[in-house]
C-alpha cells in the first residue's frame, strides 16, 4: 500500500531566528538591545587573534546601547567552575541577556550560564536526565567563529564536571539561542587543522542525524545537503581559507547539521569518538571521529544501504552507475578517500592510543546512549572489534 | 571573488512544533492540554463529509481532560464578523488555546480569534500596517486538513471586513501556531478540483519563494523540495486521492512550500490571483493562480533564469540536456503542460471574466504589493498585456 512517497511519522522544532551571512555580525547590536540593556559576553581568554573581534563586538553592542560585562573565562570542555564564576557575574550585573561568541565551548557556556544565573544550584543539577531548567533561563545569542559544532541552533549544552571528571550535557528547548548570528567572515582566522576537524564533525552530525531512528523528512532534507556541501567545499576552503564564499558554503553546512542534531541526533561514530576524547584529550573531536568512520561504515552499511549508498555517490560522483548495495558496501573507502583529502585519514595507534586499553576504550564507548541508536547495535564484543578495526 | 558555493545574506525564523504523518491526529487531547483546560476548537460548519472528523477530535480533546466548546461559524474567506463571534465564544469560556482544524478559512480564522480575543478592538486593528498583536495572544494549535495553504505553518491571517469588502491580513510572529499537526489521513476526502487547486497552490508558494527578494539558501532547499513533490505526487494523487502515501507528499509540499513563504513570500502571479479572487469569487484560488501563471512566466523567465530552468527541468525529465536560457524560455510550455495533466489549463474567458474589465483587473493587481517583488516588475501596461495574455 505504502509508495516511496510515504513520509513517516516524524516532529520537528526549532524556534531560532538564524541571521545569516558576510556582516551579520554589524546587526549585534539592535538584537542584543531588543533583550535588554544588561549584556554577558561570554568568551574564552582573548588570544592575539581574537583581541580585534572581541573589541570589535564591544563597540558594536556599547553603540546600540547596550552595557556589557565581559566573562572570558570560559575553556575549551567548559567546566561547571567557568559556568559558576561566568552566571555569579551575570547575577552581579543584572544580565537580561548572554551573548556566546566562539566556537562551541563558548555558545555552551552561554546556555549553562543562562540556566545557573536564573535557577537554583549548579547548571550540573539541570543535566538532561534531572530536573528541568525553566523559562526562567536568560535569553541566549549566539555568534559562531568555527564552523562545527552546531550549537548555534541547538538546545544542547555540553559541560565537564571539574570535581568527578565526569562530561554531559544539558538538553532542553530553553537553549535555543533566541537568535543565532553567523556571519562567515569571523570564520576566515580558523586554523587548517580546526578548519578540517570542525568541518569533518559537520558531515558526521548530518550523516549520523540520517541514521538516527528520529530522522524524518525534514532532517533528511537538510542532512543531504549539509553532507553535499561538504563534500564539496571542505577540500576547497582548506586550500582556500580566506575564502568568503567557502567559509558561508561551510558555516551554512553547520547550520543545517545543527537543525538536524536538534531534531534527530548522533549514533555509534559520536559515542565511540566522545569516548576517546575523554579518554585521550589531546585527540581533537573530529580527529577522533574521522579514526572510527571507516570501521563504523563497515560495520553498519548492510543496515542502511541508502544513506551509505549516498555517501559513496556524494564522495565520489563518478560512481553515479552503480548499485545502491555496491555503493554502500564501499563507503569505508570513500570516507577514507575523503579523509585523505582533508589530511584526516589516521588511526588510534598514530595518535597515540595505547593498545592494551582497546577494550577500556570499547567499554567507554558504550556509556553514552548516542551507539544504540545506530542502525545496527554493536554488543561489546563487536565493539571491542570495531576499536580493533579503527586501531 | 565570490563563486556559486556563496550563501548571500538571509534571516530566517520560525517558531511552530511540527508534528507530521499519518495519525497524528491522536496526540491532540495532550498537545493542547499542555496549553490548559479550556479549548476554543475552531471550524467552518459541520458538511456531513467533516461531522465524524469533528466528533473524532473532540473527543481525542475530551479524553485528555481538555474542555471542548465548539465555535464552527467560519465561512470560506473569513470575515471579521465570524472572528468576532468567534472571539466573544472565546472570551465567555475563558479559553486558554484556539485550535483552528480546517483548510486555511479555519486555521486563519483560529488565529484571528486567538488575537481578538485577548485585545481591545477588531481582528481588523491589528492588521500588518496597523498596531500590533503582542504575547498576549492566546496560543493557535493547527490541524490541516487540506495541503494548500501552508497556514499550519505561517505568521499570517487573511481575514475580509464585511463592511468594506476589503481583504486584508494580519502578519506577526505571534501568530505562529505553536504546534501544527499535519495528518494526511484527514485528506483522503478532500474532492479532485479541491486538491488540484489547493495543490498547485503549494506549487506556487514555493515558486514564488524562488523568486522572491528575501529568498535565501534555507529557502531555496525548501522551496526545491516541494516544487519537485508536487511535479511528481500531484498528478498521481489526483488520480489515486485514497492514497496515505500520496496525500503524505503532498502534506509535506505544502509545509514546505508553508515555511517558505513564512520566510520569503509570494509575487506577481499571486498579486494577479488575489486579484482574480477579488473581483470573481466563483474563480478558486488555485484555478486564478493556473490561469496566470504561463503569462507570468513568459513575462519573466529573462529575469530569473535559473529558477524557470529548474521548473522546467523538474516538470519535464527529458529535458535535462538543455541549457539554462532554452529551459527557462519554454518554462511556460512545462508549465501548460502541468496545467494539462492536473485539469486546470484555463483561461480567463473561460471562467466568465468579462472583457471590458481587464483594465480594472490589471489595475487591482497592483493593489496588493506582492507584483512588486517580481523579478521583473510589471508597469501598469505590461500588467494589461498579463491579464490580456492570460484571457
Amino acid at each position: 500500500m505504502m509508495n516511496d512517497e510515504f513520509i513517516k511519522k516524524f516532529d520537528f522544532f526549532q524556534d531560532t531566528q538564524i541571521i545569516f551571512g558576510a556582516g551579520s555580525i554589524k546587526e549585534a547590536g539592535d538584537i542584543v538591545r531588543s533583550f535588554g540593556e544588561n549584556c554577558l559576553l561570554v568568551t574564552t581568554p582573548g588570544v592575539d587573534v581574537l583581541q580585534p573581534l572581541y573589541a570589535s563586538i564591544k563597540q558594536i553592542l556599547k553603540k546600540a546601547g547596550v552595557k556589557v560585562a565581559h566573562f572570558d573565562g570560559v575553556t575549551p570542555n567548559p567546566t561547571t567552575e567557568d559556568i559558576a564564576k561566568g552566571a555569579d557575574m551575570a547575577r552581579s550585573i543584572g544580565a537580561d541577556v548572554v551573548v556566546g561568541l566562539g566556537g562551541g565551548s563558548s555558545m555552551d557556556a552561554a546556555k549553562a550560564i543562562a540556566v545557573e544565573a536564573t535557577h537554583d544550584g549548579s547548571c550540573w543539577d539541570y543535566l538532561f536526565y534531572k530536573k528541568q531548567p525553566t523559562d526562567k533561563t536568560l535569553p541566549i545569542i549566539t555568534v559562531s567563529t568555527t564552523s562545527g559544532t552546531g550549537s548555534q541552533v541547538t538546545q544542547v549544552a555540553v559541560v565537564t564536571n571539574t570535581e568527578n571528571r565526569d562530561k554531559s550535557a544539558l538538553y532542553n528547548n530553553v537553549l535555543y539561542p533566541r537568535v543565532s548570528i553567523i556571519d562567515p567572515e569571523l570564520m576566515v582566522t580558523l586554523p587548517e587543522f580546526v578548519t578540517a576537524t570542525t568541518g569533518f564533525d559537520v558531515f558526521c552530525h548530518a550523516f549520523e542525524s540520517l541514521l538516527h531512528p528520529k530522522r524524518g523528512a525534514y532532517v533528511e532534507l537538510l542532512s543531504k545537503e549539509a553532507v553535499r556541501i561538504v563534500a564539496k567545499s571542505l577540500p576547497k576552503v582548506l586550500k582556500n581559507p580566506k575564502d568568503v564564499a567557502l567559509r558561508s558554503a561551510m558555516a551554512w553546512a553547520d547550520t543545517l547539521a545543527g537543525l538536524c542534531i536538534a531534531n534527530a541526533g548522533v549514533t555509534l561514530p559520536h559515542g565511540m569518538g566522545m569516548a576517546i576524547g575523554g579518554m585521550y584529550p589531546h585527540v581533537a573531536h573530529g580527529q577522533s571521529l574521522a579514526i572510527v568512520y571507516p570501521a563504523c561504515a563497515r560495520f553498519t552499511w548492510r543496515y542502511a544501504k541508502d544513506q551509505y549508498a549516498f555517501v559513496s555517490r556524494t564522495f565520489n560522483e563518478s560512481l553515479n552507475g552503480a548499485s545502491i548495495e555496491e555503493l554502500a558496501s564501499i563507503a569505508d573507502q570513500q570516507i577514507e578517500g575523503f579523509l585523505k583529502e582533508i589530511n584526516l585519514c589516521q588511526r588510534l595507534r598514530e595518535v597515540n592510543v595505547p593498545e592494551n586499553e582497546i577494550e577500556i576504550l570499547a567499554k567507554q564507548s558504550m556509556v553514552l546512549p548516542d551507539y544504540e541508536n545506530n542502525p545496527k547495535v554493536a554488543s561489546y564484543d563487536e565493539m571491542v572489534q570495531l576499536v580493533k578495526d579503527s586501531y
